[in-house]
């Protein structure tokens, strides 16, 4: 069973704007056990439209068309899918109603263009959209001696989403076989791709029944386990067995095995030990406490800390003594330390973190070159300090910075 | 002159990951004058890969695909565009010699798939790849009776783009007629798009040479406006007629007039003026220090300050009266004030600024919703304050937060 997704939308077609609604899409479409084999975009054009439309039905099962479902005159999803069916639109005098009852409530006069929203493909089903006024279109069918699904859903993601798991998903899973398919998502902080994958490449192909698809995002390797089984349990028996493997080969390096975030993970051990950090952030300016403070939550343990880009906020935030500052500078081990226990200190926290370096695309010197990052942990026993030289330019150091912090907390708390 | 993009390879099609070049090939080509009509996402099969490219062959003037030059057995772009063209490949000794010293650079011996990177289609040019190891290629010719540009591209962004700019885009500005297109972004923080539009669409709507694209993103709207011209002075002056009119009616909400970010503008004004700012953050957690000091240079102005995520560092580290936060709660008006006057003094910057509110998604009560956020900044004079009601989730109302902050200083500064 395979899928085309259609986006539809001139301003898809510009450098600014990218449909996204596909990789809901596709997740949704994967887990009933439809592969999607092609995606394509085009714009308000009906002609262009409509013979899209027709590779689409001759290529693929099942066919979703989104977006294109306005009142206005570039929405042409509607006649265009029609035309490549060979099917009449037909106004449907229950929508036509609602359509009325919907501008009445809001005490506006519908516009009469608003009437070809209520247009059905012959035979296709109306969706009912809970949060606009477009609805969708559901229909199932033999075309040219191929049973075909086609579906016709609202562009903005707000509508489109709840349309798909309200409408769309019920019809599916009653027309389609069930499959049984599981899924795991194993991360690794601070490794190179090219190292993890000569590790796992071994495991991970001796299970061919088991699809793995390896990303590494800025700082992180994900690995992405997807199987099917006779049963849910046989899937989940599949794909945990290889992330056994998987796990034991890559140990502590694996910071999260259910597709948790690293500021998630953090959080959690953070919580669970009743323990509280506080940071002190040089060359990162805000982004490390960002994301601690972007989970849900993070209150119970993330006091906070100190933005010292200046030196003299290292000092007057951070209690970093002068000297210190004057005999190593800002960017060395000793004022890395310096900053992390002077936060923990200060903050009174479990934990202080602090990140000192040089992001660039100015201030390297031979000796402390840009991507240079200092990062320390302190205790109030040990404080540990890590020296990384980050590749590539200055929103990927910090990011590095920010990531290396985090994975020393975790590794602090394992 | 039309286009149509084709983005290879079967992980594009799982729900983690997305093309993102075509974006940058669409503002390359437009400024060459040529439209992006369709883009098209297909695995690594051959078949449908040739099917594909028969179909773009068939209705784009200019055919670009990207990816599936790789030498494993999964890279295929080479052999189906040939079999759709028709022709034959040749293998190139030149990069076959290439490949051969590339290995030896590295002192491995190169593995026999490799030599398939030295695959050329009869008549076409192959494109040096100066960060990879597979060359583009680009061919130029009649097919079917059409004049037709044909291009193979590396995936990796990385190699893309540097072979795009140095190999690709000379020759399509020796073939193609010169086009005369100029752009201008504006850019407006804070107002909704519904607002924005009912006051900009009588205006952009009389300049119909004008084509002006309104986006969205969280706390912003963006007016992209292109035109053509039978020179680059008439293009020019075409766009920056309307934007003169867009600027006159949007006023001083209008923050970027040359597509420049908020923090840049900001970080201009602060530079120029010779001032710097500190900033003490409560539910931003660090993402206004982390926007303020995402650009480059940004530490000639921004010094730094204090994440006061709890109550008790609100007062350590900005000096925030504990009766004060008893009497009025963390998120109120006079802590937001007390806040920005606490942290410039403790700073000795020239503006102090502070954001304290309720991200969510617990923590709201019926006095204080979630979303409700305080923004103050003091100068050392008069102390200004907003009160914002944000709707929508944590991520949003955090950014939403620091884009009215980063606001209010350049209001500050105008």
């Amino acid at each position: 069973m395979n899928a085309e997704i259609i986006a539809i939308g001139s301003e898809l077609l510009t450098p600014f704007r990218q449909d996204t609604n596909s990789l809901f899409l596709t997740a949704e479409l994967n887990k009933l056990g439809v592969d999607v084999d092609y995606k394509t975009v085009v714009g308000d054009d009906r002609n262009r439209l409509t013979s899209i439309a027709r590779i689409a039905l001759d290529r693929a099962d099942v066919v979703i068309f989104m977006g294109g479902l306005g009142p206005t005159e570039d929405d042409l999803t509607r006649e265009a899918v029609a035309a490549a069916l060979h099917l009449q639109l037909k106004r449907d005098p229950d929508i036509v109603a609602s359509l009325y009852a919907r501008f009445a409530a809001r005490k506006i006069k519908m516009p009469d263009n608003n009437l070809k929203q209520a247009d059905v493909i012959m035979g296709a089903t109306a969706l009912p959209n809970q949060k606009g006024s477009a609805p969708g279109q559901y229909l199932e069918g033999t075309i040219d001696g191929r049973e075909r699904i086609v579906i016709l859903l609202p562009g903005p993601p707000v509508e489109l989403k709840p349309m798909f798991k309200d409408e769309v998903l019920p019809r599916l899973q009653r027309k389609l076989p069930p499959a049984f398919i599981a899924t795991r998502e194993l991360r690794v902080a601070l490794m190179p791709e090219s190292e993890c994958d000569a590790r796992v490449a071994p495991i991970y192909k001796e299970h061919k029944d088991v699809e793995t698809t390896i990303l590494a995002p800025v700082g992180e390797v994900q690995l992405h386990l997807k199987a099917r089984g006779k049963s849910q349990e046989e899937a989940q028996e599949k794909v945990d067995a290889l992330a056994e493997e998987l796990e034991d080969e890559l140990g502590e390096n694996v910071f999260s095995s259910r597709g948790e975030s690293l500021e998630q993970i953090v959080g959690y051990f953070l919580d669970m030990r009743g323990s509280t950090v506080a940071v002190a952030e040089s060359c990162t300016g805000g982004l490390l406490g960002q994301r601690l403070s972007s989970v849900s939550g993070s209150s119970r343990y993330f006091l906070g800390g100190a933005i010292v880009y200046s030196n003299e906020l290292k000092r007057s935030l951070a209690d970093v003594p002068p000297l210190l500052l004057k005999e190593h500078g800002a960017v060395s081990r000793e004022v890395a330390i310096a900053l992390a226990e002077g936060i923990r200190k200060k903050c009174k926290s479990t934990f202080g973190v602090a990140v000192t370096g040089i992001a660039g695309p100015t201030g390297g010197t031979p000796e402390k070159p840009i991507g240079l990052v200092y990062h320390a942990i302190a205790d109030g026993k040990k404080t540990e300090v890590v020296k990384r030289n980050f590749p590539s330019e200055r929103d990927r150091v910090r990011w590095w910075a920010s990531q290396q912090a985090l994975d020393m907390i975790r590794r602090k708390l394992m």
